[in-house]
Formats: C-alpha cells, sequence, structure tokens
C-alpha cells in the first residue's frame, strides 16, 4: 500500500536537528535510521487513510525527542542488540497518538508549525488513527515479548492519560495549587520521557537501580520540557514555537507562568485573570496584556528557573553512568531543553 | 476515591437481560459478578472525573455480551481457574474506549437509550478517557501475563481502528460494494467478538483447532450482530434501539440495508439516495420515504436473512465442542443475536 514519505522521514539528518541535539543525533545516527524505517513500515495499513494522516503528523518534522531517549538509554547501558530499535518507534507511536488525540482536545489549528492532522484530515480521523498508532504500539511490544517493557509502557499511556483528564479538569481554574500543575505535566508528558528512558535500560537487562536512575533522568528531564513549552507560549515566535503563541491563553489552560502572575498580582490582575483565563472573556488585546502583567510579576523567569531546576536533577541523575561521549550528549540535552527558551 | 455505583453493575442480575441471554448469565453468574467486581475496581483512579465517566458508560445497562463471550469460551474449554475474569474485562475496557471514541466520531446524543458520555461531559473528557480505558486494559493483560492473549486483543484493537478509519473512507460512497461493508463490520464489530472467544481458548490451554473454532464462532456472531445493528437503525423504535433510530441514515453511514435499497432502486430511488446519503441533503420527511423504499425493495429482509447465514455459521463453529447447558445457550446467543430484530 505504502504512501509517499518525504526524504525527512526516510533519512533523518542531523542537519535538521536544533544545534544542541546534533551530537545525540550523530551518535545515534543508524539507530534512528533504522528506528524511523521501522516507523514508516509499521504505520502502514490497507486502509490508506492511516499512513496518510499518520505521515502528516509522523514526517512533520518532530525532533523524535523520545525515541532518541530510548535509544540512547539502551547504549548507554551498553546494550548492542536490536530491540530498542523497535520500542523507540514504540515510544513515537504512543507519542503520536497523544499528539493526535491532544489536538482533537485542544481543536488545535497548529502542529509544529503546520496545519494540525484535525484541522486538515479532521476529528474523527483523527481520533481513530490515533487509536490505530496505539494498538500498533501494543503489537510491537508484543512482538518484542519483553512483559517488563509491556508494563512500563501500558503504565505510562495510563498516566498519560489521567495527567490529560487532570488539565481537562484543572483548565479555568486560577485556584490549582502548583504542586496540581506539576501532577498534570508529570502525567501528560514526563511520564513518556520517563518510560522512554526507562526501557532502553531494561532491554539491556541492566539493575533496577539503573532503569530508575534513568527513568528519574527522564521523569526531571520531562518535567522541564514542558514548564519551558509553557513559557514559550507565552514568550516565543511562532516560528520558533511551531505552534500558535497565545493558545494556551486563549484556551483558558492553567500553566505555571499564569499561576505566577496570578498569585503574585494586586486585586486589579486577578480580576483580569479571572475575567479572562478563569470565565474564558477575552478580546483581542488582552493577550498582549497578559505577557505585560507576566513580565512585571516575573512569571516567565520563575518558570524557566523552576525548569532548570528540574533540569539540573535529570543531569543529578545521570552521575550513576560513567563518563561518556554519549552521556555528555544527553547532559547537553537537559541544557538545550531549557536553552531553546531564549 | 471511587464513585458511586448503581446495585446494576456491582450486582448484575439475569432479570436486567434480554430473555435469549439470561441462560448465559445464570450459568456464568458468579463469574460475571467477578467480572463487574473488577470492572469496577479496575476503571478507578485518583483523578475522579475518569471513574465518573466510565461509570456512565459502563453502568449504562450494556449486556457485557463481549466479556460474557470470554467467560462462556474459557468454561466451555473447561477452564477452572480465575484468568478468564480479568480478561473478560479487559475486553469489555476495550470495547468501552470505543464507544467513547465512537460517540465522539458519530457525535451521537444517545447511547443505550441514555445520554452519551461525550453530550454529558464533553468530547474532550470522551476521548481522554477512552484513552485511559485502553491503556488500562493493557495493564491488565500485563498483569495476567500471557504474550498470546496480548497478541490476540493488540491485533484486534488495531484491527477494530481500521474498520472504524474504513467506514470513516466509505461515508456517504453508494458505490462502495458489499464486500468493502463487510470488511467494516468485520473489523469495527466482529474482531472484538472473535477475540474475546479466542482468549477464552487461551486461558484454558486448548488446542490451535479450538482456538480457531471459537475465534471463528465470534467473528461470524459479531458480523451477525452488527448486521441486525444496522437493520434495526432503521427498523425499530428507539426503546429497542437504545440509540435514536435513523442515526445512521442523518450521518450518511454505508450499511447493507441502504446499499440493498440503492442497489435495486429505479432511477429515481437513486437519486433519492445520491441527494440523501450521497450529498447528506436531507429534509425531515426524507427518513420515511427511505424506510418506505427499503420495505418495497426487502432491504431489511435481505440484511436479516444474511446475518442468519452468519449466525448459522457461528453455530456451526461450536460443534467441534461437546453438548454441554454452556453450548446450548451460546448457541441460543447466536439465534438471540437475530431474533432482537423483531
Amino acid at each position: 500500500m505504502g504512501v509517499a514519505i518525504g526524504p525527512s522521514l526516510a533519512n533523518p539528518s542531523p542537519a535538521e536537528h536544533p544545534d544542541a541535539l546534533n551530537t545525540l543525533v550523530t551518535l545515534l545516527e543508524a539507530d534512528l535510521a533504522a528506528c524511523n524505517r521501522t516507523i514508516v513500515a509499521r504505520m502502514d495499513s490497507p486502509v490508506t487513510l492511516i499512513p496518510q494522516l499518520a505521515a502528516h503528523i509522523v514526517a512533520a518534522g518532530g525532533k523524535r525527542l523520545r525515541p532518541l531517549l530510548t535509544l540512547a538509554a539502551a547504549r548507554l547501558c551498553g546494550y548492542s542488540g536490536e530491540r530498542h530499535v523497535k520500542l523507540a518507534a514504540c515510544v513515537e507511536f504512543i507519542h503520536t497518538a497523544t499528539l493526535l488525540h491532544d489536538d482533537v482536545v485542544d481543536e488545535s489549528l497548529l502542529r509544529r508549525g503546520l496545519a494540525s492532522a484535525n484541522a486538515v484530515f479532521g476529528n474523527q480521523a483523527s481520533v481513530l488513527v490515533g487509536d490505530f498508532l496505539f494498538a500498533r504500539a501494543f503489537q510491537l511490544m508484543v512482538e518484542d515479548g519483553s512483559l517488563m517493557v509491556l508494563a512500563i509502557l501500558s503504565r505510562a499511556a495510563a498516566t498519560i492519560a489521567e495527567g490529560e483528564v487532570l488539565q481537562l479538569v484543572t483548565q479555568n481554574d486560577l485556584s490549582t495549587p502548583e504542586e496540581r500543575y506539576l501532577e498534570v505535566i508529570r502525567g501528560k508528558t514526563a511520564a513518556l520521557f520517563a518510560a522512554a528512558c526507562e526501557v532502553g535500560a531494561v532491554v539491556a537487562e541492566r539493575s533496577a537501580a539503573e532503569a530508575a536512575a534513568l527513568s528519574a533522568f527522564g521523569m526531571n528531564l520531562g518535567i522541564a520540557f514542558q514548564l519551558v513549552d509553557d513559557a514559550l507560549d507565552y514568550g516565543a515566535d511562532q516560528a520558533v514555537l511551531g505552534k500558535t503563541v497565545g493558545d494556551d491563553f486563549r484556551e483558558g489552560k492553567i500553566t505555571l507562568p499564569v499561576l505566577v502572575a496570578y498569585q503574585a498580582g494586586t486585586t486589579v490582575e486577578r480580576d483580569f485573570w479571572q475575567r479572562t483565563i478563569g470565565a474564558s472573556e477575552q478580546s483581542t488585546a488582552d493577550l498582549d496584556r497578559a505577557l505585560g502583567l507576566m513580565e512585571r510579576r516575573g512569571a516567565i523567569r520563575t518558570t524557566l528557573e523552576r525548569a532548570r531546576g528540574f533540569a539540573t536533577a535529570a543531569k543529578a541523575a545521570l552521575e550513576a553512568f560513567p563518563d561518556s561521549a554519549l552521556r555528555c550528549a544527553l547532559l547537553d540535552v537537559a541544557d538545550y531543553t531549557v536553552s531553546r527558551a531564549r
């Protein structure tokens, strides 16, 4: 059946990755190429709309950060086989499935700077192709045959859904405690980062302590990553972010920048946040006003400081591993996660 | 955490099932009660919206037909353990997840005679809780620990999604061949019936031939079941159907009654179908006209005849098993599948 796949998917090139990811991509070039081949081969279906829609999002220039973590973790643990390639593809399928469902949930029109799949193919197809990719991920894991891997990734999948539902519940609710917001991002984002890393240790048959260290690296990295994403939503220009700036504001999403600005705000400022985020009553000038209030209350700076803290914790988790080029590259990724917010 | 569950979920009673299912439910009463307890216990989450929404659909008086098939298949194979209970719960979770996503896809307002979950809780929550239940199903399978069961149900999950996408692609397309329609219903409905039955044979560690026989029973039963559903959508009153009559018509869904009426129709009749189904241009009187044309072309009768053929094939697949009360009850279920269309 097949579907035309551009060169970017079939032959990933380091040049397409942000500078700070270059070293990691170069070190894992053969693994990543194999992973991309697996992704293309296994997203196929006789129902041609499935590979068409999947290619739209899988080929849309994602950084492959999560599968790279699986590949890197396995190699860091001295693994010399091929199982990690298929499992990295599983991780990307689960991630892609959640993106497809997220965009339906958020009614987003942009994803990675391109029209989102739901905007092009409709919500119905996005929900169903997400389901397909999710099921296909489990088929790949079954082929791999490790119940431990299946346990890690099925738990992560349930945790992601819990985080997403919790995010829905906290929407528009400015009384959300910061700890609850962290629970949301641990679930919706960091759980898969953690699982992606842990799976690498598991295929290498390393000790539980090393698997836990890699899981902690991924968890902290994922939290830092999402914190920066939430800061960028109020700070970056559209080209950097690859999605519409102010999306979170318009959706009334409760993120740390909003919580900081709200909690530190005067009564008048709080009234503004209650109207725009709490009651979703917004006019066109409100986003600029929101950005101004965030600047005044140091909301972005505080969010990025928090992110730096988690990135530092991520790096500390790698101390258990001997020095190597791969370990250095992973430490750089932790730094990049924060430094991409310029 | 927990959520208040009505007596119908905690203590399923045979009286709530259609007459023809009574015997099966009575024979499996203890198993079904255990399965329902597992469902309630394992749909729980600290994110309370999840069990609330799940209870809305899980407790909404479903027949539990698919988990009953798993329980029955295992016992028919002489299984005396407890694993089938958890796997029957998996099957119901997968089914429930697809229902939640279906209702979002179809924008249905009714499900089993009650307001659908998306109508009460919104599309976003329905998508995400569906994802949660799907992930939870895989967690339960991992706890069970059989890679063969995981293979059967992950393949079924992928096939369901393929069937649903194919249905989306054929929507409004009156040139859809009957074989393609059958492919849709094999995927979206019958694959899970087949897998539910096959899993029962697998836990009982029976021969591949017996597993294949039970899978064939489920597959044919599922096709018959969906054919009758598609007939009922144009024939039953709302109380029997538990959903809005004419839903398929309004959605431009390509089902056998429509294909038969279209293919046997005059030019004028075909124009009617092209306008109402092909171009989705409908006025309020069109459903009655559609029902009249179906009556004239014997579309419902033909559909039910086809269903009877598959029900007969389902029953034939059970010939490999010695006579028993349970086997009789399963044969009756095949008959009931067709006879519920009165």
